[in-house]
């Protein structure tokens, strides 16, 4: 997988690609990540990109032409057109979906804007998708282009050394993951449950999933009506909810 | 408003944040952000900071001990316990509500986990925030970290160059921002939309909110309900809504 990064603050995105599992995956060839310098293609003396935007208003406005021009010797240069990633809040909601789909590309380019924006009539000419991390408002787009980056590289097969752990993950049949417990046996006087001491596979996959459905329920119950529990499952949740619920009214009474 | 970071990766933190609006911010004294690296806590001779999984299961876990450690030794040199915040799928998603509630406190610890999360019980200890930069998996913390220091710190006086900015933008009033236009005038062909040049301000006002409230139709028709139109604009949404409606199927008939 290539990744092609437009942006304004290239070093952001060189460095943070350069560290862990990223790092590794550029190593030994299985992604790469080229950030390109909108700045390069600026056709002004002062080597600005910016400008007042019509009609006034707070804020500059990142020019059309120099990121035009980067995108079109881009293009030219790897002789095809990817598709065109433009980080912005009013884009499609990153997901992991979008990033499974994203991750059968061969190449992908990250567009991030700065300021109060890009001009709309470049965006118009070479955007494909507009993705957005959340409803909240940043100073740039290449925070979440590196974070979509490292979400798609995890898809992209070797990335991760072991292959179960892409799969055996948060979401997995829509429930949050299991708690993870390690060494020491006993930490700050709380042991690890004695039952993944145990050794027995099965009572340790019936507790990690019993722990996935309570957290669930608790955290994120709009996750819960897509999760396929059997009906064992749904009434010991139910049961599970009661005893709570009755030992929150016994703690009242007290 | 000061950051700590814990994390095994902290060159990522330290690069990403000296850089634009950030780094200025740091220079200018308006926000600080300090990586801690949890393997300098590490109790293992090799500099370990992860075992296998109690349980079994693939990937490592984080040990419990270096964090807690990384965690006693910045609370007890700083004399304060400000809010952990740890980032994992399972937590609160991030949004710009949670930003403005953040960035009223004085200091924030982020709490980055890696591989297959962190120990159980140094979570239940240390941690007061869960929370999500969205529905996807990450190899870390670090990058949603990075984003919500980034919108928080929008968020601190001075921050930003124009006050205006932080408030003129994305979401105000659950609308979408308006599309935005600087130099050229005319650039492939396109020349800017004539009333951003006409120097009127009510009719600019005008068309912009309009175009806001057409994109916000258009893409996030989720947050229309929340915004507020006037009688008057919710008319004008409704006939340029039938118009486009009437050209598609003019466009069928053909």
């Amino acid at each position: 997988m290539h990744y092609y990064v437009l942006t304004l603050f290239p070093e952001m995105i060189t460095n943070a690609c350069g560290e862990s599992i990223l790092g590794r995956a550029s190593q030994k060839g299985l992604i790469s990540v080229e950030a390109i310098n909108i700045r390069d293609y600026s056709t002004n003396k002062h080597n600005r990109v910016d400008d007042y935007p019509y009609g006034g208003g707070a804020g500059m406005v990142m020019q059309p032409m120099p990121v035009y021009d980067a995108w079109k010797d881009l293009t030219e240069r790897i002789g095809k057109k990817p598709r065109v990633l433009f980080m912005t809040p009013q884009g499609k909601p990153f997901s992991q979906k979008l990033a499974e789909e994203y991750a059968k590309e061969e190449d992908l380019i990250f567009l991030c804007g700065h300021y109060e924006g890009i001009d709309q009539r470049v965006l118009d000419l070479i955007v494909t998708d507009e993705v957005s991390a959340g409803d909240f408002v940043l100073t740039g787009g290449e925070l979440p282009a590196m974070m979509m980056i490292d979400c798609i590289s995890r898809l992209v097969p070797g990335v991760l050394n072991n292959e179960a752990s892409a799969q055996d993950e948060s979401f997995e049949g829509n429930l949050l993951e299991y708690p993870q417990y390690t060494r020491p046996e006993v930490f700050m006087g709380e042991s690890v449950p004695p039952v993944l001491l145990s050794g027995h596979h099965g009572n340790i996959d019936k507790w990690r999933r019993e722990q996935s459905i309570l957290r669930t329920a608790k955290k994120r119950p709009d996750l819960l009506k897509n999760a396929e529990l059997t009906q064992k499952e749904k009434n010991w949740l139910r049961e599970q909810l009661i005893k709570k619920n009755k030992k929150t009214e016994k703690t009242l009474d007290n």
